[in-house]
């Protein structure tokens, strides 16, 4: 399961939007006899990889007769662009099946185990479950909400100041940290940002990692922008790749380049029962007058969600951060924390006045690592729940 | 040496200003005959502890000539308030000690060894060498340089917040971070705070060690206030131990109670070469006003350094704790993040308006560890020299 699991992290940044998933299969003795992993969408699954590498390495369906199989998510039971797997290794006789992690999705959802078993394979479940379940978490969180899990990237200063006042952030931390933050967001399969950032610090949020050409994915990027002030010229429109800006029905006579995509959701619009985040309600605002009006940040994961965004890597300001950290959107975070104290500057998150201490969004500690110089820290909210 | 670092650590809030040092004698053969660590001021060091045990223990002469003594500083060569302890070891004929350091006091500095090797003891040197001087940095530093390594405690939020913008910070970090807290005060000589600290917070700073009733040492309270504004009711001021109000030269008509001393340490005063931090001459001053006249930091901690103050913990606020770090005074940062965001609040330092990022106070990461829930961070100023 180990060498699954391994083989599983190659199609982080390949296989989205589906899983993260790789298999093993061995003869009794625990000989290897084929092994693979999920491809691009539209491709073969680690299952059918592994046959077919079995096959190719010269075992014949005597062989595989029999064979343990280690698959590090539920073999899908669904016609989906690829037939189901369960079915091949079905076909493929093999004695036994160790799966990781049953697949939330309601279109598996324990009848790939239930296929297997009425076919007279054992299957038994659980083994390399915390890792797999770490490797697949945005998939998780797609099946079982239907949005993805949402992580937050920032650097900062010890201090928490992301920037000096006048935006000056280039750099706090160092090179090995933002290697590592492309890094994460390759497993994304969207990256965040709002209107504040892109004026800032004209980031073009593509995929930039040591060594690799071209990724055979780029992370779609979207931009969080209530009136689409957007400049055309800014480099995140101006680079390859796809461009979804997400505003609160404004219009704009911006000639987008190609590739972009805007798209309505206002706090409030017609068919979303949700009232966003507090404060941006008519009724609390003082002096009558309309609101701006604001994106409606649980509309848009929702969007994504429905889009195959299975991981969302955020990269924004003060201001978005502050509104995603309010509406209790964000289910991890990722600091960059420099050894160095910058006093003055701009924060993590603006949040408002909190009225007390008890009401400041709170995580769990899940990791800690020293990155070239900076300290990486990882937060998750308590209890995902999936 | 294990053993006798082990019981160093015992001589912690015990032994200032001397060094903490644990001394174990085994036989040839590496059974234990003695072992002992520094008692209180003008009692006896662990090499005499030590040779005390082993007789208790009815080793006679005999049995301690030729010995190993494992000690974890280099013995005392001076007539101090005890006789010399390189002299007890050499009248005690032991055969070999392994010192884990040299002894940076101007007053052995080498001497302790060079005696043990005239009187035909062979010395050993480095065994250790690591542990020992973390549980001796701060004497290390007053032998060293005169004035004692200056630890610097901060509890905030992870983004750098001590407190809500009124000043509410009870409590952002957890039980287990104050009584951590607690056992690193235990550790200091003194305990620095500032006036903005007294008035906001009304701290006592005394220490309160779980299990331990009366401590034998309770550190200086220290309170940087230039014009003498702290409150006679101030808890700091009414709760037993000696407090230290250095101020720049003021006046004041406040009856103090017993313990309360006061010492005029103005920037500039006479008899201080320094400069102190910038921005505090009157050059620098706009409109030819006078300037406020501030405590001169460099002379405060040389006057600590005179008192025999080895390691001083700094619990202040961002006015202080900004003063401190422009002037380059902080040794090491003591950090408690609580996994939660507080947006708006209290910065942990006023260090002005940077000029560039790279005018940040810089640090090296030094360990990281998880404490009840909060994370504890200790970084240090790269190359101490001590």
């Amino acid at each position: 399961m180990a060498l699954a699991l391994s083989l599983s992290r190659q199609a982080i940044g390949l296989s989205d939007p589906n899983p993260r998933v790789g298999c093993v299969i061995t003869d009794r003795a625990g000989r290897l006899l084929g092994a693979g992993h999920t491809q691009q969408a539209g491709g073969p699954h680690a299952e059918v990889m592994a046959l077919r590498d079995a096959r190719a390495r010269g075992h014949d369906e005597a062989a595989l007769a029999g064979a343990q199989v280690y698959v590090t998510l539920e073999p899908c039971a669904h016609h989906g662009r690829t037939p189901p797997c369960c079915e091949a290794l079905a076909a493929a006789k093999v004695g036994r099946v160790h799966l990781a992690l049953l697949d939330p999705n309601p279109l598996v959802a324990g009848k790939g185990r239930a296929h297997l078993e009425a076919a007279g394979i054992a299957c038994e479940l659980g083994l390399g479950a915390a890792e797999a379940r770490e490797i697949n978490i945005g998939f998780l969180s797609r099946m079982v909400r239907g949005r993805p899990h949402v992580r937050m990237k920032i650097a900062a200063s010890l201090d928490g100041r992301t920037a000096l006042p006048d935006g000056r952030s280039q750099w706090i931390t160092g090179p090995g940290a933002r290697e590592d933050g492309q890094w994460w967001r390759q497993r994304a399969g969207a990256i965040l940002t709002g209107l504040g950032t892109v004026r800032d610090d004209d980031p073009r949020l593509d995929l930039r990692l040591p060594g690799i050409e071209s990724p055979p994915l780029q992370p779609l990027r979207v931009i969080a922008d209530s009136r689409l002030q957007t400049p055309a010229t800014a480099r995140i429109l101006q680079s390859p790749g796809k461009v979804l800006l997400i505003h609160a029905g404004a219009t704009s006579t911006t000639p987008w380049p190609e590739g972009v995509e805007t798209l309505a959701l206002p706090v409030g619009h017609p068919g979303d029962p949700r009232t966003g985040h507090p404060g941006d309600q008519p009724a609390c605002h003082p002096g009558g007058q309309a609101p701006e009006p604001k994106v409606d940040l649980p509309a848009l994961l929702a969007e994504l969600g429905r889009r195959g965004i299975n991981e969302l890597h955020v990269e924004a300001g003060a201001t978005l951060n502050g509104a995603l950290l309010k509406a209790g959107l964000v289910d991890e975070l990722l600091i960059y924390l420099a050894p160095a104290l910058l006093g003055e500057g701009r924060g993590m998150a603006a949040l408002g006045l909190l009225p007390e201490l008890t009401a400041a969004p709170r995580f769990e500690w899940l990791e800690t690592a020293l990155v070239d110089g900076d300290l990486r820290l990882r937060l998750r909210r308590a209890s995902l729940g999936y």
